[in-house]
This record gives structure tokens, C-alpha cells and sequence, in this order.
């Protein structure tokens, strides 16, 4: 029978002693753990690329598995450490945003983390990662349950992926990642687009197109990704690149061709 | 008993919400599957790089292994979803030549993915990483065979690696990829070359050499790597940099020296 | 009953051949062995590096577990292939720096790797990562001793890792690495600092903190990581940035403020 599934997602760094440490303090504690890397590279201190990576994994590992996410630019603050259990999934972390989308889940429960007999002590100032969140992280894949950890919590801190704003059934959506094929993704969902969208980036209208493929040219085009949400590509090449190192700033709007 | 190697090799990037998909539909599929990270930084939709890299490492896991290879700029287009057998190993991914090398096995086999009942639904336009290519190799590491996952192929598409060209017993070796200390690559194998073979980089006869530490001094020398196959390299530095970015059009020949 | 862990330190990349041929090895030798990946990006021969990632994690996977080092610019010259035994944990790479700390620990013991039923053949001029290290590393991580793979040595190399120079009371440390937010890292260890210390980074005095959220604004302060030593870190940024590129000949004092 196999462990439980602990998967991780951090800011400290492929190759950094910070993932050795959180490993070591995850598999000293349930060595049969199957450890999944999701991402050490998540741009210094951003929240908000966490609660990105979030949206698309947050429940496939399944009931029973464990989110260790450190994200943590207020580690040391009095930021609250919680676990929040979502869909059978927990969730270890700082309450600074990372876990808000779970908020969208009525049956979502948290607990901020005040068991100190469950931490690595003595606790450092800088990286509650390993002293507070993996020691956490690990009972619950062992078995503990949400309560066994921590005091329950009436709320925990929305995050900044906020649904895209609509007006007249225009929609604005912002570019707000890009994965490794210089795809530049938004936050507006399919089920919120016309079957015959007119998309246009700034003052310029892009073919809306159903896979890379059926671009004609390497101009931008829209299509929905495999997550379900509008994202802006080049056949055979970068949006990013395309759009220039200011894509973040390019205005995105999506309404009916009626 | 450990579970089955599934070795992941693709171009979505270390750290990608696509590896972490991949890796849910491989462990909820076969829980002690033993994944291994082959790379996720192979340059994106390079299909030349994934040969490279399956050049050196095909067959080292062993019979009843699996390795499920993305490199995919034709998603979404006609190109087949394919699986090939070769001396027991499965290889699961797009027919696009990144497995034009098992060709050279007279006992390769090959099967068109067209059981959709192993396909995850809704199969995306974008990626048939997650949907197809990740469960069939999930079906196949545990226990399926060949046929049961797909239809026959009489052939399947060669690729990019090709051996050198040989004139009058000259080989003509091209860069084709740099390693992480800046040593140049090439496809020609120590055993088309003579004892005491002469090598030019371009104009310039360079040493041959056994191991790094024996050159004289940081010009390029020629080796033969840990692969079997002629390499340039600079001692204590890279020869990637010595060469400067064009790299790959450099010229090398090598003749017996007679 | 979960299997050894053997953790993996290189500096092959991320993503190269060399790290799938290490596994091959050490996942047919032994298939339940626990892989943990510290890091495969150490920039590429900086013995240093390897040393400074050792200083935080050489104990933390427990008796038992086998730390595989490959960082090994001489390969192929007549330094030592070593393993080294200190507190259960086991340590195999060669004979160059890499292991000098464990010299602190006096029941520490070290053997040459001379015994070639152990080594994969033929050995390699390039590439004694997979065809000594990780072969003997496996065997060591099944179950033999020390005394089963090498002949003892008396002693093995001093790195580069040495004590910060203390006159009079006044430790002068060096910036010798940073982690990926750009805090910098030293070796001089709390135990050395007195409880109100004075410290200078060049001639400008900084503030001592005990967390990043502590510091007033953008400046250098100094605290202690969470390994004991002392480092320098920019709130909400990169001490590494906001040093410059030469920030590792800045000279850092400290000394009782009495």
C-alpha cells in the first residue's frame, strides 16, 4: 500500500538546502511519503504565482494527499500559520492569500496552526517552513485529521486571483502568468465566454482558435487552455516574447459576437 | 516489491503545472510507480533535444519500464499518439521522430494510441500529455502489453539524429548539444573512429585526448565521452563559451591519422 | 518498511543525462531506495558550493541514509574516489574539499574506493559519478559497511569552508554564497556572536535584526539564518541585488558592542 502524497510548492530555489530540510523533516516523519516537486521556482515571495499554480492542482492528487505550499514573505510577522482542509485535500501554509480560492469551497474548514507539540523546535525566525509547516504538513498525511493541529478558524485571507471584471457581458481579463511555452494566461474561465468570442488585445482584434496549430501565422492568438481558462499564445513560438517584456500591462477583452 | 519506473522526460519546464498534472494522472493511476524526473527544461518543442537525451538513457531503466516523453509542437494536429516496445522497455509520446532511434532495433514495435477508453476525458486540444500519453504509459508500467493499449504501426517517423557523413574515411561530425559545463556533443561513435585519429574544428587541428585533465591548456580538446561518442571539451572550462553562440555551425572532421 | 534514502548532490544539471544515469544505477541496485534531489545546479565545479549545501544537511536524512556528492572537477586525474562514514550517515564522492568538514567529527572514517567488483565497468575516463560513486553508494545504502567497499585512509582533504578570523575579539566573515532571495550567506555561527553585536559591512554600520520583517526599510541588516550563521538580507528584496555583482569581496566585521 502506498504512502500518502505530499506535494510541494515553494519559493526557495531548485537545489537549495531549504527543500533539502523541509524533505528531511517530511520523510524522517512518514518515510513511506511519496513527495511530489510541484515547483521550487516560484518567483521570490509571490503569492499570487502560488495561488496560479494552486488553481490547477489544488485537488488532483485526491482525498487523503497534502499541499505544503511556502510562499512566506511574512514569516516572522504575525501572519497566522494554518491548514485548511478542502475536498479531503489539506492545505499547510502562511495565511497570506495562497489558500483564498479554497474560500470558494463552502465545506472548506481551517485551523491556525497554535499546537506548538507538533513543531520542530526551537522554531527559527526565518523558515517555518521546515519548523512549523512540514512537521504540520507530515501528521496530517500521516493521519491526523484538521483538528488534531490547530484551532479552528472563522476565516483565512482572500488571495489576489480575482474573477476578471464584466460589464455589459464584456469581460477584461488580465494576463496574469505565463507557463514555459511563453503562454500567457488569464483568470477568465470558459464557461464565461461566447461561443463566438470577439477578443481583443488592446485595440487589436486576435483570432479566437481551438488548438496552436490553426494559427495562421505567428500572430497572437486566444485559445482556451487545458485548465479551461482563455489563454493568449503564438503558434510555434512566445506570446511573452511577442508581447514584449510589458505583457503584463496589455489589456485583454473578451465579449459575444452576437 | 517497488513499483514500476515511469521516467518523465518533456519540454513544459521544471516547476510547471503541466508536470505536476502529469504526475497526478501517473500515481492516482499506479500509487507505487517510481517516477523519475528525467528533464522538464529540454528547449521547448525541440524534438532534437529529446533525442539527445533518449540517445543516452532508452534502455537504462530496464525491461518493464516506461518512458513517457512530451515533446509535442504538433498537439492538436494529425500527427499519431504512439507507443513503441524495445527490448522490453515502452516509450509513450507524439510520432514526431523523438523516437526515430529505436528504429535501429529490428525487434521494435510500434502501436497507434486509439483506445480511448484509456484516454482521460475530456481529451484537451492542447494537452494530450496529461489526457493521452500519461495514462496509456500509467496502463502500461502496470502491466498492460503493446497491443492492448493501441493498433499496429508498420513504421513510425525517424528523426533528426542522423549518423555523420563519411567520405573516404573522413567522418564529419556536427555540435548537436552542449551539457551543463559547456561540452559540445556530437553523434559520431568511438567505434567509427581510428586509434590515432586527427581532428579539425574548422581550420585548426585540435588534440585528442582521454580525459579532461589531460589538456595542456583551456583550447579545445576532442574525447571520447561517457556516452561512447566524440565530444569537445575545455579543460576546467566550457567549451560552449570557447566556441562562442554559434557553436552549432562550427565544423568538425576527424580522419584516421594513417 | 521504506526503503534507504540516498540524496543527490551534483552539478550536471538539472535535466541532463548524467542525473538519469546516476538513477539507473541506484534504482537497479537497489529498487526501493528513497532518491532526494538537493541539488543538481551547483554551478558547475565549485567544490565550495557543494561544501557550503554539506554544512546544512550532511546529518538531517538520519543514520543510515547515503549522501552521493558528485561535484568533481579532477575526474580522470589521480584524486581519491572516498567514502566517508560520521554519525551513521554515509558520503561517497571523491577526495577533493567536499568532505572537509566531517574532519570535525573524530569518529569519522574514511575509505579509498579500490575495491572494483563494486564499480560499473568499463569505468569511464569522464564520468566516475555513475560508474564508482553511485555503484559503491548503492551497495553502502543495501547494507555493507564502510570496511566492505575501500581500503581505510588516514586522513582525507580540508576544504575551503574554513572559521572566520577572529582578532581580538573582532571576527572578520566572508560572504560566501547566496540562496535564491538573494540573503547572504557567512560561517561564522551564533555561538561567536556576542548578544549586542556591532557589525560593519565595509566601513558602514548595519542593524542586527532577528527577523527580515524587523528592518526598517531596504538596507543591509544582518541576522541569523536558520542554520546558526550569520547572514545579510534586504527586506522584501535581494541583499545579493542590492550589494552588486561583486558582493563577495565585501568585507563584513563584527564585534561586542560591550
Amino acid at each position: 500500500m502506498a504512502g500518502p502524497i505530499i506535494a510541494l510548492t515553494t519559493d526557495f530555489g531548485w537545489g537549495s538546502h531549504y527543500v533539502a530540510q523541509l524533505k528531511a523533516v517530511l520523510l524522517n516523519s512518514v518515510p513511506d511519503a511519496r513527495l511530489v516537486d510541484v515547483a521550487h521556482d516560484v518567483p521570490a515571495q509571490s503569492v499570487l504565482d502560488g495561488e496560479l499554480l494552486l488553481r490547477s492542482i489544488s485537488y488532483i492528487y485526491g482525498p487523503g494527499s497534502v499541499h505544503l505550499v511556502v510562499i512566506d514573505p511574512g514569516v516572522g510577522t504575525p501572519r497566522l500559520p494554518i491548514a485548511v482542509e478542502s475536498n479531503g485535500t489539506y492545505f499547510v501554509g502562511p495565511d497570506n492569500g495562497l489558500f483564498g480560492q479554497l474560500r470558494e469551497d463552502p465545506d472548506a474548514r481551517a485551523v491556525a496552526l497554535d499546537k506548538k507539540q507538533f513543531f520542530r523546535e526551537p522554531v527559527s525566525n526565518t523558515f517555518h517552513g521546515r519548523d512549523i509547516f512540514a512537521p504540520v504538513a507530515a501528521e496530517l498525511a500521516a493521519g491526523l485529521v484538521l483538528d488534531d493541529v490547530g484551532s479552528p478558524l472563522d476565516e483565512w485571507m482572500a488571495g489576489s486571483l480575482v474573477a476578471p471584471v464584466e460589464n455589459d457581458g464584456v469581460y477584461e481579463a488580465a494576463l496574469i502568468g505565463a507557463d514555459h511555452f511563453g503562454n500567457l494566461l488569464t483568470h477568465l474561465h470558459a464557461r464565461n465566454i461566447m461561443d463566438n468570442p470577439c477578443i481583443f488585445l488592446d485595440n487589436k482584434e486576435i483570432p479566437f482558435v481551438s488548438t496552436y496549430g490553426e494559427a495562421s501565422d505567428a500572430s497572437p492568438v486566444a485559445l482556451i487552455g487545458s485548465d479551461g481558462y482563455l489563454e493568449v499564445a503564438v503558434k510555434n513560438g512566445s506570446a511573452a516574447d511577442a508581447l514584449g517584456s510589458d505583457w503584463r500591462t496589455r489589456r485583454l477583452t473578451v465579449s459575444s459576437k452576437g
